[in-house]
């Protein structure tokens, strides 16, 4: 008899992979965090019963969300992280030469502990030099802080309970305050097919604070559906023309025509972000 | 507390919606075959215990894999299809008015049968006047026919029981004489993910029959981990270079952008399928 990691997703969708051990389990005051060692997936990282990661498959999510802006500005010196207490798009976002200093801010000291503890893979980054951690809130980090980045990774959890905030109209504000006047912001942006509304807003959201905004896709074989999104939203520099080959090593899934080919959407999500797509 | 309609697609990695109730379950000499009412996904059918396709999706991967090579073969007259028993296949095919004739060979009349009176979204296309329905088994017919075919569909379930046989090299050797001097091969390729080396056997053994030789991809829901592949295999036409923008109504995956993004291969797949890759 198989004991399982589950997310429901929705109620009647749901994934499951087979448990071997239970690695980790504490409540933090924002989340559940749970690490498992799973069948097929490696360790797995859960918030609140909701995959984050698993060690077989992360590097899609976080190569898609690093070397797609990083591929195309060509001084990104300043990058922010919103979210992202594994490291995984640090660990990405590192691998670029340029880039001389790296700031997440995690909510949750609770992530970052355990991933730093039993995810080795994506913690290890928070060793490096380069890497400014700081532990806080998000949404008043980008309100309070003076500072100027290059390119702004919001790489969060959905919006429900904390992460809510990150997906509105004075969070996008504010993140238009901190960003370069050349810079690139990229956020997760939910399943196109389970959540078409929550995209259209996203990006209606974005729409009056940048000269280029649209979505492009990937696919993560532990979110629901498999088919996931990441916002674009840029000021100056466009995903495609401005895109030059950056020869990142070791991937599992970015390349040049990756690249190229995230920005094709499909018919109906096309259709469903056209009104507030400028690209 | 949820029933469930559960692909455990292998041990310790399963897919599962909620079911609402059971519309169909018989045993033929080839499979167990069941149509469900689902929660989210409208009906749904499984062979064996594998999801099939759900009304809610199933025109992703029916779009994908009748627009693409019909958008770039300028005059298809004479189709045929192996297996695709439930008419999504062919209901896109004869989207395209140049097709004169698609003939589908289905080796479980169950599956036709199941899918007429539960599944018309899908299988209303055997009224069209341009069907020709074989009951029949795919592999004897490719050995045994002497008609000759501009486009071959191979839209087989999974390499083991009955479907074994479409994912051998006697199959692909008989393929290749039913296929005209221009023709195109398409066939269902399995995940990029999880059935690394099935795709890379699959390309090898169609590697010497054609000009043309690779794999193209795209995502569907209810296939473990979404990502999911074809085979292109063509004498002649590039599945690039020949693309003319067809205009086909209706999709809602399918676009000329998307038939472009198609091709561009994950990099780890790219790696995994490149020694057998002809493009």
């Amino acid at each position: 008899m198989t004991e399982w990691i589950e997310e429901n997703y929705k109620e009647g969708l749901s994934f499951r992979l087979g448990l071997k051990k239970l690695l980790f389990r504490e409540q933090s005051p924002y989340q559940k965090v749970e690490v498992f060692e799973s069948s097929h997936h490696g360790r797995v990282l859960l918030n609140d019963g909701a995959f984050m990661l698993s060690e077989r498959d992360e590097r899609i999510y976080h190569e898609m969300m690093a070397h797609v802006p990083l591929s195309v500005h060509t001084n990104p010196r300043r990058v922010l992280i919103i979210g992202g207490g594994d490291g995984g798009t640090a660990r990405e976002v590192l691998k670029h030469t340029k880039v001389e200093k790296c700031t997440l801010v995690e909510i949750d000291q609770l992530v970052v502990d355990a991933c730093r503890k039993y995810i080795p893979q994506t913690a290890t980054v928070f060793d490096d030099s380069r890497m400014n951690l700081v532990i806080g809130d998000g949404v008043s980090f980008v309100r309070d802080s003076r500072e100027v980045f290059d390119i702004i990774l919001i790489d969060s959890t959905d919006p429900n309970g904390a992460a809510e905030p990150l997906f509105g109209e004075e969070f996008y504000t504010n993140i238009s305050h901190r960003l370069a006047m050349d810079g690139i912001v990229i956020a997760q942006g939910e399943s196109p097919f389970y959540e078409a509304d929550t995209q259209a807003r996203l990006l209606q959201i974005a729409n009056p604070h940048f000269d280029w905004v649209t979505m492009y896709n990937f696919t993560n074989m532990t979110y629901p559906g498999g088919l996931w999104s990441f916002l674009w939203a840029s000021r100056g520099r466009h995903p495609l023309r401005d895109m030059h080959h950056v020869k990142v090593s070791g991937c599992t899934y970015y390349n040049s025509e990756i690249h190229w080919a995230a920005f094709a959407l499909p018919e109906a999500q096309r259709q469903n972000l056209s009104k507030w797509t400028k690209i």
